[in-house]
């Protein structure tokens, strides 16, 4: 295990071959955008690379394989990119790693164990970073690599709206826009909803409970409701936002049923609370306005936990 | 009435003083961060420079007068900013104005009658204009020229999503923020919203009617309903922006209740429908995917013409 600067980064990706890079499970547009970029900078070196994805590419970000086909050959290089823990790796994925190379991420509570890690938790989204490997690789920008990076970064800051965003986020955006269709990704990503989407987002706020005198409001989605309004997992994106966006909440938390009694849990705070440190005390992490939990239980017993954890919190 | 260059409006702005700047009625982020950026700036370099707004600030943009204090002077230089049109500009910011001088603008259907005009249909907001009159001006950024120039690029692209933003947009963003409070001017204008508002919105939804095979959608509000909800003018906000996130839908129709039986429409469509042209059969106009006109009549009937119009438009 030992810390990295960028230039060695790049140095290690120079001189190797043959790269499995792993993403994070639940994929999201940011470890898609690290995964895509990164392999197609690498093929443009002549390399092979293939990105690893724990169950099937959500139909949303089909848009970056547009031109990306699996490639054969035994790895032997792995890159983990925008992944926090070694838990947020599911078993496909690490079929035949017996150890990671190179972790690039920028997750301030970086767990991965690595023989080389680089994280750089300035970074808003993790394809800040991939953008600077590119430009240092030398490999000239394309429409592909340009998608993944302004879908990592957009996604990742909320179209430019969370607090993470930096000037830097900013400048990235210039310069990958002349590149990509960023106006369709923008669509795919921020405006579009379909019908069973907006009759969940309803759901929700008719689920909406406060606490601590209006500053916690706790919205949950069950699996039966999913069914009932025939809402993909695509439908489920996104709705960790919306208990913060309301007045008066600084601390919105969202519970997802998943399989097996298993809620998944995501808190979004605004300045000054502490939602990674808040979902540690359940075994999870993430970033100081934006982190994740997994608790197991039924939805009364799950939501009476996150209430009293919540109001000794605030 | 002569075009000129941005030299011109510098070298103009340099040549005059005691300034009164005009902002459009119902005013936005965008026209009101016009106003301030410019009269402050023209403040710093020792000139009078006040804002005339139509009604009262709106509550959500005091933190752009967070400094200003009205001048007293008799205005001899009356420059329009963000104004599209000269029915746009409301009887109370026209006292005393028998002409305007400069009109500074990014509309591309502008028809300003004033001696001097200058239109960049190519900026996203135009705010984006007067960032640039204030580097040229020589005028040093600050917090509260800074709050409204990003304050406008911000509002008029919809936090940097919608299709009209540039790398310009970004750029300019990347340069403001260091010396504003970025981060609060999103939660006011993209995050934050009261519980009057999540009524609002589910109201919103289930008005909504879709025609066209699905490729227009329709919402209304009326006052009553407004009333109902303890709605006031800041919840209204962004509702414009709801039908046209439906899946399939090509044109988003919101009618809007005001006094004395008008109805404000704001058409906004996806890249390919011309929202503007469309707003022109009723009086209106705008840009090319967002778009507004006033209808005077009913409900039922108001909305029959636009269902009408947009069946046989689409």
């Amino acid at each position: 295990m030992r810390m990295i600067t960028l230039d060695e980064v790049v140095l290690h990706l120079q001189e190797n071959d043959c790269f499995k890079i792993l993403t994070h499970s639940y994929p999201d547009g940011d470890t898609l955008g690290c995964g895509f970029s990164l392999a197609y900078a690498l093929r443009k070196l002549g390399k092979k690379a293939n990105v690893a994805i724990n169950g099937a590419l959500p139909s949303k970000f089909t848009y970056l394989a547009e031109h990306y086909e699996e490639q054969e050959f035994t790895p032997q290089y792995i890159v983990s990119v925008d992944v926090a823990a070694m838990t947020l790796l599911g078993d496909s994925v690490m079929q035949g790693v017996d150890k990671i190379d190179l972790c690039i991420d920028h997750h301030p509570t970086n767990t991965i164990v690595a023989d080389n890690i680089y994280v750089d938790s300035t970074a808003a989204a993790a394809s800040e970073i991939i953008f600077q490997i590119v430009e240092q690789l030398g490999v000239e920008m394309d429409s592909d690599i340009a998608a993944g990076i302004y879908t990592g970064v957009s996604t990742d800051t909320g179209c430019f709206c969370y607090t993470n965003t930096t000037e830097r986020t900013h400048r990235i955006a210039a310069q990958v826009m002349p590149y990509c269709d960023w106006r369709e990704i923008n669509y795919t990503n921020f405006v579009i909803k379909t019908r069973a989407k907006i009759r969940m987002e309803r759901m929700i706020y008719d689920s909406m409970e406060f606490y601590s005198g209006g500053q916690c409001a706790i919205v949950y989605t069950t699996l039966a409701m999913q069914q009932a309004l025939g809402a993909g997992d695509d439908e489920m994106e996104g709705l960790a936002s919306i208990p913060r966006q309301v007045e008066g909440v600084k601390m919105g938390i969202t519970m997802r049923e998943k399989e097996g009694g298993v809620f998944k849990i995501s808190v979004r705070t605004n300045d000054g609370i502490n939602a990674s440190e808040f979902c540690q005390k359940f075994g999870g992490g993430g970033h100081p306005t934006a982190a994740g939990c997994s608790i197991t239980g039924d939805l009364a017993a799950v939501k009476r936990q996150l209430i009293d954890a919540a109001e000794e919190y605030l």
